[in-house]
């Protein structure tokens, strides 16, 4: 077992999941702030410089784990680690946001998709894209297709 | 705080950190497996169709943490959300692999950087890119322009 502590929280104007885009095609351009607590604020020394950050968060008003689920995108069940469900055997989260500016302990973001108040777990460089013409999409590429016919 | 489960460990080539390629330019092209626990399998359902995953995992053999350090790419200090030293708040790696193929519990990848016996905390289908024109790389791009001088 292993023990994570919140090093700040996310400012996002969504209060409910139901108001997060979700399915095929959401775009996820809210703006939002994390705010890191003052202890760690030296670690965002230089970080300005980074158009794009993963932020690593916890669901935390997710309750429980399912290892199959029916995800919003489609109509069929599929592996929790082949979706981003909430309900994962360690609710953490996972988003790339855009770094639009830095105030002392504030990054002002784009792309925020997490509720009001979620905790943060760590923040890291998005530094390499995977070459477009080897990136495969699994069931999501499938379930779009049927949506489209 | 938050109390997080291992659903899995990392079979790797690398033994001590001193094996893993670092600083600039380092390439990732190591090959090894992703070892779910038995009571996790049902959640891998489905994620074949994925080219690319990420790997969420436990610095677990590394000590402390420091918000201000030298990383093997430069010469000058820069803040711990700002690089991917294993010395964190919080010590989570993500590492992005390529996924070979699946036989039942075990996933074939390539681009392993963490060590043998890395425990494993989530798995998620990497689904997007940042646009190639909107990514900046902060002061990993000016410490391999130095470099190049």
């Amino acid at each position: 077992m292993f023990t994570m502590k919140s090093i700040g929280v996310i400012r996002s104007p969504y209060t409910d999941t139901s108001q997060i885009p979700k399915g095929c095609g959401a775009q996820h351009n809210a703006e939002g702030t994390l705010e890191i607590l003052p202890e760690f604020e030296q670690g965002l020394i230089d970080i300005e410089g980074f158009s794009h950050l993963y932020v690593i968060w916890i669901f935390d008003r997710a309750e429980g784990h399912e290892l199959l689920g029916r995800p919003p995108t489609d109509t069929r069940p599929h592996g929790v680690f082949a979706t981003r469900s909430p309900r994962r055997p360690n609710p953490i989260g996972l988003t790339v946001v855009e770094l639009l500016r830095r105030e002392e302990r504030r990054l002002y973001v784009r792309g925020i998709d997490m509720l009001d108040g979620t905790p943060i777990l760590d923040i890291k460089p998005y530094l390499s894209n995977v070459p477009a013409d080897k990136l495969r999409r699994g069931w999501l590429a499938e379930a779009e297709g049927r949506r489209e016919v």
